[in-house]
């Protein structure tokens, strides 16, 4: 990258935070690393694995590393942003850049423009297309994001050279970057990704109320296991997502339950025909999408 | 197994079928082998992958390979099942077992009392839970059923000796066999198969149809490729699937459309924790699954 970061704070020392500053390190752009979390034993293992210098938790004494911080990355559930920034706000030095690395974007700038004051021009809110089913600063790695898209979402008073700072931090990760409307982001998000984590929740949810379960579950197989993989995820990470992108994501759940309609409808007329051809042109847009995808590496 | 196969006859020579057939000969089961099918050049594949000595298309005279054949298997689509008993039914030997290997059970059986007449109570149902995404005769390879689940779905009038002969063949090829009434199998099927199907189809559908699709496929990751790998599958093949099982598929998609209410009622009153709870009831039944059934090595 351009120019290394000459301190790093980063809030929240899980798996998105900890390989940020792994893969920032491995790049050389990152000098001083601080980590504050909520997990004592979590800290400790971050300053094993080389994440951070020195730590603190919450309850710590942790205000004056930000005056001179170069970044303060927010890697925090979204539910708990709102918090963390009226926490942060008043010790943030005046050239000190702020992103955060939520799954969900309009929800972050409302707490970040009712918390930042003078700070939100230097505030770039940023989402990393990037984990795995682990967590915890041990679950990090230098090469989660490499080739993996980061979406920013600046906000019209987002300084140029802020959003350029973050923008290089995530190039010098390995990461494609890519801007969007906030709006827009929770829009996207909503259909492919919040919306397939509810579907497969609902599935096994409501085969695991039933009564004669066992019978079910005895009889899935491996299409089963990943259609359900999303259901192996954080509950409460999506709760907070969820809840974060509800009004979009009640209007995906409604637009799916009509295209659910229109299958029993091609079912209802025993419409062979129609099915056949609902079903292929839904697997040829999956293959094409894997083709030109699979190809960039980042699926 | 017990005694061998001295002849075996596939009708279909496909992934299924054909693994069958070097399945058995793997465990020694099978002496002369006979395939059938519409496609030459598969028929040909056949024959160099040592699956069939000997190979008909559906226009050559295989009529006389029935009469003396210990077993056939019926391996075709099961929209297709109906004219492949009626074609063969007056050519079997009085003793010849007739199996299938249909994903769906109320369908075949019906299109087996239409067709088989006196050859009825030689007929076993079966339902082999395996698979990949490839099909033909050069994808078939002798471990296919290896700890898979085979479904035998007997009618009250099969033979006892018909239903073990068949089950001795499936766990030579080194498959699981448990026994369903057809009702109970399709039932069972609909919710953790032809559902899940349904729903991934849906998903990929409803985002293609969309005339803004690119943005939304750009931004949809690994996450959602594993949700829609069904969608991947053989569009023909599901809408046979889909439409032998209508009625119970149809009752699935009611129930699965109340569950996604419920999720949605829980957005709507903002109630993080049962949506948190909700979540985790998911995430703990389908931990709980994998650790009972990868144990047993079937998914």
């Amino acid at each position: 990258m351009v120019r290394a970061l000459s301190k790093l704070v980063v809030f929240g020392v899980g798996l998105i935070g900890g390989s940020f500053s792994l893969a920032l390190k491995r790049a050389g752009g990152a000098g001083d690393v601080v980590g504050i979390g909520r997990d004592a034993a979590n800290l400790e293992t971050a300053r094993r694995a080389g994440i951070a210098q020195r730590t603190y938790t919450i309850a710590d004494s942790w205000q004056h590393e930000l005056r001179d911080a170069t970044l303060v990355l927010v890697a925090v559930p979204v539910g708990q942003m709102a918090a963390v920034f009226a926490e942060m706000a008043p010790h943030l030095g005046p050239a000190t850049v702020v992103s955060d690395a939520g799954s969900t974007k309009r929800d972050v700038i409302l707490a970040a423009r009712a918390a930042l004051a003078r700070a939100l021009p230097r505030f770039v809110p940023a989402h990393p297309i990037a984990g795995t089913e682990h967590s915890g600063a041990g679950a990090a790695f230098e090469s989660l994001y490499d080739g993996r898209n980061v979406v920013l979402t600046p906000l019209p008073e987002t300084h140029d050279d802020a959003a350029a700072l973050v923008e290089a931090c995530w190039k010098a990760c390995g990461a494609r970057v890519a801007r969007l409307d906030p709006a827009r982001h929770d829009a996207l998000f909503a259909a492919v990704s919040h919306l397939p984590h509810a579907l497969a929740f609902a599935l096994v949810g409501a085969l695991a109320a039933r009564p004669d379960r066992d019978d079910y579950f005895r009889y899935a197989a491996s299409g089963f296991r990943d259609f359900t993989r999303l259901a192996a995820s954080n509950p409460e990470m999506w709760r907070d997502i969820c809840l974060a992108n509800r009004d979009v994501l009640r209007a995906e759940l409604a637009s799916y339950g009509k295209e659910l309609a229109r299958i029993d409808l091609l079912l209802e007329r025993a419409d062979g025909n129609a099915l056949a051809h609902y079903f292929a042109a839904a697997r040829d847009a999956r293959a094409a999408w894997l083709a030109t995808h699979a190809a960039d590496g980042d699926v």
